[in-house]
């Protein structure tokens, strides 16, 4: 490891591709005839296979979860806080993948990639893929890796969303879930938000019906609004008033009588928008929100969480925060009841963090010692 | 009054409009040299002229508080539930007025109004007014109107802020204010959602840099954005799951797998946003969130807000309601607390109701006896 990068990461990683030419059936009734994953690894798989540990990313997050692509990226993966040697997700201990979701932005086969035959980017054309389909495409991924069985499927906010899909859909094929700041399904106030955000996007003037890769530009004002109302939901109404409160950019705290940045939040609102532009793809952006929107269990078991769970065999451990009100612990705790209705194994923590849904990415100590120790016991289980 | 109408209503009003020709100067140090103030007056003023109420309205409202403008007006004005012979405000007993404020889009001088001498729209040249701009055109109309001391100064969200600017600015004209969900000044979240609406409405193509009269046609895409993005902040999210859940529009539960609407949350948003569009003024909107963002009567006085309310001498009424997440109980008891530190008379109830912020608008039936039964005593000091 490089000397410049801190000793407790996994330092420099390099993505892989894995091109998959058998067709993918998807929830919507369509199938992607081939496509590409992009995936990390982190530590060593051991002699029998049995340390595998997934990782599943949020709506806006990628497969680059821990460590640095080059000594002179700036910012490690986006859950550096709890992946790496000696941290709760131990890479000393565990060989830890995390891959790209399909329709994402970032290297797996989404609506900015070019269509196998046409020749073009999918577009507005990439299907709505769900959660139920990014479990499918990981499991085949599972498959290359010569992993039968994960140690653990773990996710925070949608990511946790994929490892409650993975405990139903494959349920020989984890021994543990770890759900972190999930919901079972989206209220309406979640799709709202989201609707709202893709309204933005749908809108923009430069959104040409999805088409605007032609015109090589995005979507941008949309696309940032969209970014900037999610930011909003991530963060508490604590968080923010300890992080702005009502502070003016400028400090002498006179009124512009303008529509100019004035207040601190502004200021991060709009550098959070503009930021996001630049990284990421308004298709994506509205293909993750509907993924969010349509996850639902319950939804061919009656509406009955606790019957579409009936058959799994994973042990869980579910977090949630106490200042979280995207997915408050209200949402997890139904999650928990569901799971006890059918007898399952179950490990429950509500962490106080005042960070908002945010604070499953950041290295609060209660929830690194949770996570950590859940885990470490996961790694004896499986003789690591 | 016609036998269409119901018997509780105030019924046929009819809009006045008051022509001021003495400059008003305003807080950001420019001046309106003439301007309109529309208004609807309920109610007879008595004989010593001491049963005024003025009613402030919020964000979208207007003058048309209560009745309807014809026999074939859809709905009534927007506090028909509390304003009324035998309601809460009782106009039996009171006379009430209420005024459109200025720079909005429905009679009062506002962005869309043509300016004096350029014979032109205002578009964003109009100044930014304040909520202390407001109260000080209000007094203006007071005088017209002939009313030196108001029995009482009413609002609900922003109305509410301006009824408390009233007992600051001029505490010898009113004998009561009654603020409903208010909040002393807005929280960073608060400002966060009034910038992401704005940069919705400044960030649409047809905006035009707020001169979009000459096109005859609104920034309609960012003022319906804007407009959904209030309504998820006005309800609870418990009220939306009562009101919505996750229903789709189509009853047969099958997922459309495209961005049309499918769930009854996105129909009602959709319609929310393009339904206010045909009512409203995008200029108008900054310009009202910015009157909300500016609020803050303790920051002339080191923020804080006992020192600004020490010279106070209006009795208070400050209710707030259970579910408003917008401007929550915690914001009214910061009112209620500062006050209580100068020993000012303060009533304070906080209404159990599951309709979020909207409730201030709501027949809830311990609500209006909570107002009415404080009003009834104002009725009885006042001798009417």
């Amino acid at each position: 490891m490089s000397k410049t990068l801190p000793a407790d990461s996994v330092g420099l990683v390099t993505p892989q591709t894995h091109h998959f030419d058998t067709p993918l059936p998807l929830d919507c009734g369509r199938e992607l005839s081939s496509y590409d994953l992009v995936y990390e690894t982190y530590g060593e798989l051991n002699a029998d296979r049995s340390n595998a540990i997934l990782l599943c990313h949020a709506l806006s997050g990628s497969h680059h979860a821990a460590g640095y692509h080059s000594e002179d990226e700036r910012k490690p993966g986006w859950w550096e806080a709890c992946v790496g040697p000696g941290k709760p997700i131990d890479t000393n201990r565990f060989f830890v993948v995390c891959s790209n979701n399909l329709g994402g932005c970032h290297g797996s086969t989404g609506p900015s990639s070019i269509h196998p035959t046409r020749g073009e980017p999918y577009g507005s054309d990439f299907p709505l893929v769900t959660v139920g389909d990014w479990v499918r495409s990981q499991a085949q991924l599972a498959d290359v890796l010569g992993i039968e069985t994960w140690a653990a499927v773990v996710g925070g906010s949608l990511g946790g969303m994929q490892a409650l899909q993975w405990s139903i859909d494959y349920p020989e094929r984890l021994r543990h879930a770890v759900l972190i700041a999930a919901a079972p399904k989206l209220s309406a106030q979640n799709i709202a938000f989201n609707e709202v955000a893709r309204q933005a996007i749908l809108s923009d003037a430069q959104f040409h019906g999805g088409r605007y890769y032609e015109q090589n530009k995005q979507p941008e004002h949309g696309l940032a609004l969209a970014r900037m109302l999610g930011h909003i939901t991530y963060l508490s109404d604590d968080a923010m008033r300890a992080k702005f409160g009502r502070e003016m950019r400028k400090g002498d705290g006179k009124l512009k009588f303008s529509f100019d940045v004035e207040f601190e939040v502004e200021s991060y609102l709009r550098y959070q928008g503009r930021s996001f532009v630049d990284r990421f793809d308004a298709n994506t952006y509205l293909l993750m929100t509907k993924a969010l929107d349509y996850f639902d269990p319950a939804a061919t078991h009656d509406h009955d969480l606790s019957a579409a769970l009936a058959h799994v065999t994973a042990r869980y451990l579910v977090l949630s925060f106490s200042s979280d009100w995207r997915f408050p612990p209200s949402r997890s705790r139904e999650i928990v009841r569901a799971l006890l209705d059918g007898d399952k194994s179950v490990s429950y923590s509500e962490i106080e963090a005042s960070q908002g849904h945010d604070a499953f990415l950041m290295p609060i100590p209660h929830y690194q010692a949770v996570l950590g120790s859940y885990l470490a016991n996961v790694a004896r289980e499986v003789g690591v």
